[in-house]
């Protein structure tokens, strides 16, 4: 099977199955993320109440732990949720956003990643960094939200940082990493002005969600995430005047997104 | 006066009135609720600051009360909102998102309607028939926010719910239900893209908030809602090549509707 | 240098130094005004946990501080991030959002005001009608979050507002003023679409931020602002059909603007 038709087929599960993801997102990205999923052909729910994480992770293919809120009243509902996620086994993608900026981003997914299993973490290169530690950290400092460093000098961190959490790190950036203990795959395409759309990322951590729900192998799972990402970025970008006309159009691409266009566009290096 | 004509006038009232339509409504459809009203020509106010609640429903044509976020800041609200609503004589729209995906959003509408009156709830065919309990919920399960049952099979509970609550109930879907005791009249039209857009169920609360300020039958409200959220999803669709598109200009279209428009293309069974 | 000049010279500033502008922002506009201040080339950072509002005021260019969502979460992240930012000496934007609607939207900006200042207070008529009290406020009532009165109509209001607050006053509307407590200059342009978007007033004041944080002089980054939003939005709006299309080709022409755009198109009366 070429990488193309894998990632296909993973499409068309999502589309076949609409799987339910379940997201405690930020909410600057609660809408856009919701979009992007429902585009793909997932169905997709957001809730911080912690009093009903139990029952909705139950009935969810994946679970998306986004840390761009950090208040109290969003972080009180993640501990629960991600409890129940590994009780009943549902995959769990954890967005360290801003992981960094400040101690409570830094520590807070240090902390839920001391309790729990994540099957993907998905960040920009300066949040991996800073999750990997010590001598990352320090090349990777955080600007806010937004990276300083580049996705490619990440690789090395987010490999120890996959190896020491037994899960897939995925490095977002001008190229996409996703990388397990034995190293890192490379996805290349996308636009220069998908960074200039607030929430991309969060979507690429949404779609991680989406294609953990259909596919058991988070690798897998997390790759064509990465593709989906980058080759709608591309479609969308060719009909862009600039970033508000390219996010309409990304979520109609990820809606039309076909094997033919992933045959033509995707470019991936192991 | 043709069924055009009424829902012209309506909206008529609407752009010359600009209503002020207060919400308690969930972080996912903040933005794009406030922009339909807007384009429509109400003058949205979103809140869930229980301190401000009875001033500014004093000075609101409709109050809509969304369930999509169920998380205790927001619930907080709801029941004093509703309480200064019943009061003032303003109507009160309710949205019960995702009720039956978990207890706390089936128990949360049904407890405020234990305690106040509403003019006009409108759901999803699963929402509605877990309202209606007993047999319907067990007809209607469902996935999320999600429907998992078909809008013309919920017309009997629905109608049972109408005659329970002494209210109209809606049910949105491939066909548009607008349910009294007496029975449901059918809207016809929309796109099929319109349910891979994230909150367009919730745009349709809000619109009966803005005809139900403006309309003092809430029954002839949900029609003119329902009708106009039909033919803007139509027109819309139109020039749409998928769900990210179709979002910009449905509120174009909400924007430019005439009755012309409203002429030719309303479809309703009665 | 000519205005067009000195405006686009702020642009490029904020271009090749992608600022950091934190903001405390209500949830109908995260979004939206995260998209604009990307678009313009600023790095912008959603918050209310109060805990890392000291950290993140540090490494930030502005203090965005918007009252439209004033549940006590929201709330309590004010007071702190704008000490810090009083220490750091980091400009602040204060938007006052729907003051007069509401006891709670007018005590709290006055409260905010009372200990900390600002760079620049930024609202409708109405709102700062209200600020500026008594004969003002009884002249300006809001309706919600929307104003009832003309911009030109709170010159006088805006500028004692200016002289007793020690800073700049901006009045959106059809005419732009930016109030200093020796006078107002007007700024013209934009497109009668714009009101009929959500968020666009609070756009202008996450602008006033991205401005700020490269320019020194409050009454100059204000003018920028207003000038920069009445640009883009007559730019925008001849390419719209409506208020849907009109915000995303808004984001676009906030990318794409340059000299030319804005030597042809100011209008600005000191």
């Amino acid at each position: 099977m070429t990488d193309a038709t894998q990632v296909f087929h993973d499409i068309a599960a999502i589309r076949e199955k609409n799987p339910l993801v379940l997201s405690i997102t930020n909410y600057v990205v609660t809408n856009t993320t919701a979009n992007a999923l429902l585009a793909l052909g997932a169905s997709p729910i957001m809730s911080h109440a912690a009093e009903e994480m139990a029952e909705l992770v139950a009935i969810s293919g994946a679970l998306v732990i986004n840390l761009g809120t950090v208040a109290p009243e969003y972080l009180a509902a993640m501990d629960p949720a991600w409890a129940a996620a590994d009780e009943a086994g549902v995959p769990v993608i954890l967005d360290p956003v801003g992981a960094g900026a400040s101690m409570l981003r830094t520590v807070t997914p240090l902390a839920l990643l001391a309790n729990h299993k994540a099957a993907i973490v998905r960040g920009n290169a300066s949040e991996i960094m800073t999750l990997a530690g010590a001598s990352c950290a320090s090349a990777g400092a955080s600007k806010g939200v937004d990276s300083t460093a580049r996705s490619l000098d990440a690789a090395g961190c987010a490999q120890d940082l996959a190896r020491r959490l037994d899960c897939v790190v995925v490095v977002s950036g001008e190229v996409d990493l996703v990388c397990s203990a034995q190293g890192c795959a490379r996805v290349f395409g996308g636009s220069a002005l998908m960074p200039r759309v607030t929430g991309l990322g969060c979507t690429a951590t949404a779609l991680c969600g989406a294609f953990a729900a259909v596919n058991p192998d988070p690798f897998a799972a997390a790759l064509s995430a990465c593709v989906t990402m980058k080759v709608a970025g591309e479609l969308a970008a060719e009909k862009s005047a600039g970033p508000g006309t390219l996010q309409l159009h990304f979520y109609d691409a990820l809606y039309a997104l076909n094997e033919a266009d992933l045959a033509t566009r995707l470019r991936l290096e192991r």
